[in-house]
């Protein structure tokens, strides 16, 4: 089939790759133009402009968007005008399943077919194979079928599900669904990152523990400050984390491929020195809380997660001076200093 | 090698079965005689007392323990006096770590070296290999290699971790580690199971969320007790969590073994009626939790995960009686009864 | 002064009383006219529609809802046709504060000016007084400050905050505060409720770890499922929680109105045996949390608190079966029944 | 009666003074003079070592320790040998109730009686008196009655509690309680304390939104690693936050003593610019969550506002960079800059 794509940033590009690798005909626009033309290079038509883009796609037209988030109205408002009736237009990205809906109905008023795509896989994708929630009318995912079981992993080695004999040959199984009406792509998607958050967080508090386990082998302070450790015998272990990592990787109940990537961090840098712990959330995290709390239904793991990055950002400096400020009032206790 | 196994529940009789199957020789002893029975027709050696188990097996004796971690001081007090100094006695169970520090000083007072083995794999662990976290004596753990190498899982085909070219060899990537002394294959384990609960929350809340993505289809009360759904709107979907599980599996962030269950789960029964979801704990999140504690790090997930599972056992009651007393007292606000 | 009051409930009714005792006139409305009938009696003007009260108050009017959020909108859209350009209406109850800042734009349009008062006080407020946190213009907010003072605690005999020598006669030492532009009332309102939710739960966690500090005297089955309490002899305290909260009151660190009302509520029933511990949420505690998440601030302690209410209406159910059914299928285990 | 201190810190030498003013007899004690210089002066008989004290007193004796947890082990030690069956040994300062349990079995095997007084009222206890928990046996406890009444508060003019009309003449409304046996003060202390913790984090969490409630007028970046602000029109309000504290003193839901402090710490400065938000934990907060987890009680609360001081102190770093060692190796996002 052929397709535009429209944001050619560490996705999109290998997305244009990996459909082209399955023999579909891409056009592509990206806002700085050597993406194009590095794309164009490998074998996709190259567009310099919106208007163009269209101008080189069959009608009905199939356009993907794979912008950030907070670009995707402005990216639709400059190409709906140039849309006709009956042409397709895909979000990929990772937009508020709200704004979804309010843009599938203004789509719509023009004859404009709108998809949500919750697309994971990250930059391992081109390789690995995307992850695709799709939310929109059922005929159009149809339609699109192909575009999405190449992008999609497929089958690959990976066992089948025990109880799923009656829902084999269902597209879940080649790592692509239609999960619902428009904005249903987005809300699994953003449901996914929700957890993604979780089970990071799951296992760099875990991670931690056991880098902390030989706290015991250090001086402490006695003062009223300080909580004394009671048993620093208990506290002696020097572990590996890299191997730690790897074991777990074979036969335990925690294997994942969060861990696989965590192994390759640990092994590249026992230390992570490259990092230092500044961690950035996208939106869907939120999202996700905003819904548990919006359905009244209780989300502690994956909201903690959440709130760990926010405090990671420093988010969280003022409340501490309060309890600084209320402690200094009570009890007349100083901070004590960074060591 | 030889080596005498004593508890043959869920894990210690497929462990045995996994050993023979590796050409390893096995005693077995178990509480109540039929499984004894089983895998004496098995192929195994039955012994229908410690003494008998003990006597069976040539000095210096190697014991494999798998039995509850309530059991294990029992069983170790029952064993101990039927050693002889240079035997190897392993706690293959859940133990405690600092548990571990004490049996393991009260048995090289005697000779007998002492091991403790966490072990990840659950009922599969026949098929897949055991995950095994090691703590004691170096060369203790070097001359049973060849038990824990069959008893793991091996490389099969999962891919090396980049970056570790120059850890290769190690055991680690078969599924089994010597992580340090005494204690350290437990506080491992602990850990392992500490983010295992992590891992789970964070599934479980997100697909609950994606359960009630209905909610704005059902009617609300409009009362002062009630929050209303601002935006019913935005919760008209009947999504297909069996499918959801499924198409995770492949290509997204969030794949995991734990979500291959899930899947399975799912798959067998979509609203999961057979379970009430009273939710057991049986340690090693409570030692994870503490081990935090006692280091003064924040593992604010890994504790939700903990106190989700009190919860859903009914052991927030009390409190929240007190919260319903309060609202009373300071509103005049009576409970809503359960619908 | 003059004032209208529409809603006559637990809030409502006592309000009309502390202003009519203060020397205010209040003509009043309510939907059922029992609460009606009652007020005239005790000096107010009763009206039977809001037209008839819009008709019995001179112009310009001030008209006081004091009705559930949900039915503000309502009442707003039932009164605004009745109302002349320069009329004040208050929202005194527990709206959501994005829905003044669309309600204030929409009747300044007409031009009647709306306030948005955050009401704390509950049933006791007719003796104690009403904190109000107050949201508009500031010129109208002065026009009705008699109302305010009447309607405040006042100073009382609460001594004077160090450090505020240079604010002194501002209204927030009688208990009300112009907090800002519209919304502002609301917002801090809110906060305070989510703070509320806050409180309440430190408190409830507390006693419930008071209530079960006797658990060493009960015996505990020892299985895999069953973490057995380490220490029981730990755990033989029978405390009386209503002298706990009692001694609390003076001069301890965690003294409160809220501890209070929990010493109140103690010595009346000690098993709190009235209350099943099913908690309502009104709606500040979601909105705070949803504002902490938009501003990317950590907020833990008022989300577990917000949350707990959630699980203790049950709404944990469905994860806590994915928990319970992953157990299952990695661990065959099987639930406990509850007892 | 006659009382002997050792430890003259902010809680000890005040305690003396407000003994002495109730018409005490005090012998002290401090491991630096100066402070056994300055209570002399004002009418305490000083002591320049532990066996001065104890020569100084009559038997049998009340000694009552006022050190840091850390030191009374060995205070106790050094004492004790000096001691005759008979006297009386009070650990007044903030000891973990596991550990009274060992000291008052160990003295009662020598004879002498053993209390433990968890002791609260902060700096401002000289004028407030002391809110006082008392564990040990009912006679000792009944013994020292006068000393612990001109301690406590008394009832001032707290109201009394409605309910407890036959419970009058109770201690605990004079402001100290025999909460049981050993370890009983202790174990209410330290709940106590946990409940302050989460006291203090709802306060300061939701300052904290109210201060960040003008972010709205910030400018924000768009780009694939940041939330965008989806209403910045809802966050546009500058609050006087100590306005708001003054406010909600009276008459509202939240007022309480700590609510007291804040209001001084914000009235003296409005940015608590003194203070770096560096929160330490004095042991409590860490036991009251041990005991819930050891009860199988759910204290997220309590946990959360626990986490919170860890991550103040940069505990959490090592967690946060796993994060984004994941976030890097799946999605290639690089970390934003602090700013």
């Amino acid at each position: 089939m052929q397709l535009g794509m429209i944001g050619l940033g560490r996705m999109g590009a290998n997305m244009v790759r990996r459909l082209m690798g399955g023999g579909h005909t891409c056009v592509v626009y990206n806002r700085s133009p050597e993406a194009v033309t590095t794309l164009s290079a490998e074998g996709a038509i190259g567009a310099d402009s919106l208007a163009d883009l269209v101008a080189k796609l069959e009608t009905p037209r199939t356009l993907w968007l794979m912008v950030p988030a907070a670009a995707v109205d402005q990216s639709i408002a400059d190409l709906a005008p140039l849309l006709d009736p009956g042409d397709i237009l895909i979000d990929g990205g990772n937009s508020y399943y709200v704004d979804d809906l309010r843009r599938a109905n203004a789509l719509s008023a023009k004859g404009i077919h709108y998809l949500d795509v919750g697309t994971s896989g990250g930059i391992r994708g081109l390789e690995r194979g995307y992850c695709m929630m799709i939310g929109g009318e059922r005929e159009i995912v149809a339609r699109l079928d192909p575009i999405f079981k190449t992008l999609a992993p497929g089958r690959g080695d990976i066992p089948p599900t025990p109880g799923r004999e009656d829902r084999r040959g269902r597209t879940a199984e080649d790592g692509y669904l239609h999960c619902g009406p428009n904005g249903a792509g987005h809300f699994v998607k953003m449901v996914h990152n929700g957890i993604e958050y979780g089970l990071m967080a799951a296992y760099a508090e875990g991670f931690n523990i056991l880098k902390q386990a030989n706290i015991g082998k250090a001086e402490h302070a006695v003062d009223a400050e300080t909580t004394p450790l009671r048993h620093p015998e208990h506290f002696q272990y020097d572990f590996d984390l890299a191997d730690i990592a790897e074991v777990w990787r074979r036969g335990s109940v925690v294997a994942s491929w969060l861990l696989d990537l965590t192994a390759t961090a640990l092994s590249e840098s026992p230390e992570l020195s490259d990092f230092s712990g500044r961690v950035s959330d996208s939106g869907e995290g939120r999202w996700t809380v905003q819904a548990a709390i919006d359905q009244g239904v209780p989300a502690e793991v994956l909201t903690a997660a959440l709130y760990a990055r926010f405090s990671s950002r420093g988010e969280a400096e003022f409340q501490n001076k309060i309890l600084s400020a209320m402690r200094f009032q009570f009890g007349g206790h100083h901070e004590k200093p960074r060591t």
